[in-house]
């Protein structure tokens, strides 16, 4: 029997989103082995490495580029490294899984984009949610014509908790790093591109968030391609939970995901009927669409299949958060301007 | 034991929406009796009669109007006889259930709506909606406080099947005639009035709704004093019947109420899950709140105390409908002048 | 245009259930009339005509059998008088629709069941929930093979609190009194006869229950024809409402029917969400199924045709009871003798 | 900071269920490590050892005993080795984690049982189910005292597809080998042990399970000490796939748990509602609850605190399934001899 041809991959960054892969790649994504991680903090790699038993633990991620038997990187720093990463990993012929946002300037991510595309490596954009398995249900129910021509879409995507203030600060706002998501999966559900968007929000609750000159509640309103609406609302703070909802209603029809439980109990008694909040937040409620997204990106190199989230895809999105993000500025609907 | 006292009541008009009030307040609404219906088609007033057992038919409402035993009338007629009956049951000192919309021009609503108040007349007006069990509930859940400062409202209000165009072109359009119902109950669910409102909206299968000059699908989002926001989606056309749902967010939690099914089943096999479709229309839907109303209305008569729907709310709700109107045109934000 | 034929119904027992067959007599039902009412109780039957516009209010139920105008007589009078009214309307050849049970002896069934049919007046039971919108989806769904072969039958059946002591004692017990619904059901909903029966029960929480030899809490076993199983679960006392579920599981599928709530709100909070109970109780849960059943009487009527629930129905449920209960009794499976 | 004590541990058994054990403890499960796996296929073992990076495979589980780092192990091989096996493991003083069942002969899982708490040392049996989250909030919600005195429980436990008929021969049959799960579920969900049972079913669509003298269809009834009733229904082939139900109703209130489904959608079309079906089988509906109870034996372990689920446990859910198979041939309630 021949050997299983399997993707060796390194990992760069161990921290949560990093673990998360990790664990997944070794576990459960068929296929894969993961031989190196590199942490800018040794320890938190060594960890990581001795839990699943990874071969090699460094500080200095070029130790895992020059490794000749990893095949393919995972980049799970922080954000304001991606770019750079990703000309290195292509300068050494890596394949690439990318996590979101590729970055905030739309030259730097234009120019990593186009240096993957030229090398011929595979470059993969975090954009998680389109692998779980409810959201992609939806899309293939709509790709498959039964909700008919699309006319309405709408996207519910509240987090539990606001972010610290200093990451708001550096993040690019809501609508550049929630809203972003919505973003995409509104492309990614009608298959359409934005035309024009409009933007309104206030900062309600978050007295930092206000300072910041940010927003923590808004409604996005977009207008794709060939008629159809979309309207997206955002919250930084839900208390029971994590709240992602969506909908894509056409002329035949309706498919909408709500949230699942926590757990499935219901609970009776004189006062009423009581059941399980949503799942907490992303690493509950999006446990199986993270195995999914990275089983992807291993068939994709090992068959050299396009990635199903391109960079192309993590550039579109900031185009049209920095859009959302005039609009809301400037009180006035904006049009999209699609490359 | 002495006589409870009943409400007597006129009906001027027997239509599908004038029997439905007859009906339920022959049989389901407490202390209240119908003694005369009108209808310019004499026949429907006097079908109408008999299976009620309605003492008195005619063709001409001024007969119900002169009737000393009549003490309120519902005014069931087409929308533009609505002020003019207004005024004229004014006149004869009867109260007044009147269907919404009062009229489609500011001016003559004012008053109408003036001239009850100094004939010190209940005036109520038939957003019967607010009467829905579950939209009650929800107002009741904001109003005590349990989702805390409102943030987000987000209603969905789509019909199973567009108006003939003819209908279309004399009711205003879909902002004054479907719309104004959501503005209503966004003012209800909230206690906010709105400030600013921008509609967006596209004629995207109705080429008669298109000839007309109107659209068949739209979101409008609403600025409502205090910061809060909301987004209502219409559609005119719901291949799966007639779709009413509302969400109000705040920072203590979230009420939502979603579409009850024709029926309760679920059938399981090895395609999948199938369940009933929502309630067809609103005579289905919200049958329990038109006897909710009525009830109310016969109430605040017996009661002496203000109607729970006012001519003002059948006021507001046509200024927004104008605004959000003008906004659709424009493509742009438009301020509300409430007042 | 000619006349719609109606038919002309006199009402014998006004209080509660008599009261809501008159109001959807007189506001829902198609074609019908109620043309009096009788009631030991003559202001009982005074009030219910004042009311409802009814010509002829009565102590004496003998002036609404000798009407030569009433067709047919709605029979809701206390349980003991039941096959004594139906021997009396058949004489004077009305045809009955008559609420269950008709009785609580087999050999009085039979003859009552017998003069009817001998009689060629319609008889039907109230078996009214086969009427609900959800459970006669159900038997649709079942009849139609959907579930293929049936295997398993599945009813809960819960009220929400347990009548007085007295009412239990006359009632025939738990097994004749409330199971005897859910018997019909599972014949309604499979069309078949039951073969054995097993009944384990308790007198759990309610001392009057226990003092009057009856139980509370029950549990049966039925065997059908063919050999599908059914289990019923009944309780006097469930906190939260009126609880009545069926489910019918077999070769190709299964279909359920659950609880509608008392409204659709759903309220979420840091605690979790939080819904509505059942509605209340029978008056509510069967609101519909009140009109159906009547209008299926009318129609049946006026069209000829064998009553939906007939006599015989009446008659197996009382036997399935009376099996039910000596099983409790003796602790082991009984064979029905099902005529 | 001081190494994080971890257990390390042996699976013996590299099959289904044994490398879903070991894909949990390296990848989900805390304060664990696998040192060894062995499997009679040899090349079974290798292949999971080199996927998750476990230093040894065997097909010598004796290699596995006599390593002195192995602290414990989870027994994961065919039923009818299980008793021998936890023998050996406890004379050398290896905790022990043992697939269900023990056995089928009761003397057999006595001395088993006996030998463990003799040599104090964990002995965990794998009833599953019991750390589903939902199950355990279940389980939480009753031992609160929310749903007061417990009168009735409901299961229903339906498989997706018969298995062959070898394994039914072998197994004991449907009420040893599948309803020994629900008779777990009764006695964790009420804290009770049962005292009578009654099982009636039938070999309805099954020819091999008929031909083994086994039912593929049945329902059984339990009265609980103290007075409560449960009843339990079982199909060996659901056509929707595994459904997995629970339901505690008492003085207080209710919970129950519904089957969750494979994802979230729903679709609306002019032909109703459609949705997923319950997750597929076991491996997908009880993912979470086989990482609980491996974190569980860890932490009873590292703790030295008792396993949550005993061997005792495991010989009462055999005696109830011995119990229930003889009230199947016998067609009579059979009182249980637990103790």
């Amino acid at each position: 029997m021949p050997a299983t041809p399997n993707l060796t991959i390194g990992i760069i960054g161990a921290g949560r989103i990093g673990g998360l892969h990790a664990e997944n790649l070794t576990a459960r994504v068929r296929a894969a082995r993961v031989a190196a991680v590199a942490d800018v903090d040794l320890p938190t790699a060594q960890r990581l490495a001795a839990r699943l038993g990874i071969p090699l633990a460094t500080r200095d991620h070029h130790e895992v580029l020059q490794d000749p038997a990893v095949q393919a990187v995972a980049i799970c720093s922080a954000t304001d490294t991606h770019l750079r990463l990703i000309e290195e990993a292509v300068a050494h012929g890596k394949h690439i899984f990318c996590e979101k946002p590729l970055g905030l300037e739309v030259d730097g991510i234009k120019a990593a984009v186009g240096a993957a595309e030229r090398a011929g490596v595979k470059l993969q954009v975090g954009f998680n949610r389109r692998f779980d398995p409810s959201f992609a249900r939806a899309r293939e129910i709509v790709a498959a014509g039964k909700v008919g021509d699309v006319h309405l879409v709408r996207i519910t995507s509240r987090d539990p908790a606001p972010p610290p203030p200093e990451y708001v600060r550096a993040s690019g706002g809501l609508l550049l790093d929630m809203a972003v998501h919505d973003f995409d999966m509104v492309r990614f559900l009608t298959g359409r591109e934005a035309e024009e968007v409009y933007a309104t929000g206030r900062a309600l609750f978050d007295p930092g968030i206000a300072a910041a000159g940010d927003v923590d509640t808004c409604v996005t309103t977009l207008k794709l391609e060939g008629g159809a609406l979309a309207t997206i609302d955002n919250s930084r703070k839900a208390v029971y939970g994590y709240d992602q909802r969506i909908e894509v209603f056409g002329s035949a029809g309706m498919v909408a995901v709500g949230n699942p439980g926590a757990d499935s109990h219901v609970f009776l008694d004189a006062e009423g009927a009581r059941s399980a909040k949503p799942l907490h937040f992303f690493l509950e409620r999006y446990r199986e669409s993270y195995v999914a997204e990275m089983q992807a990106f291993v068939d994709c190199v090992l068959r050299d299949e396009p990635p199903p989230v391109t960079g192309e895809d993590g550039l579109v999105s900031v185009l049209l958060g920095k859009a959302a993000t005039q609009s809301l500025k400037e009180g006035r609907p904006v049009r999209v301007g699609v490359g």
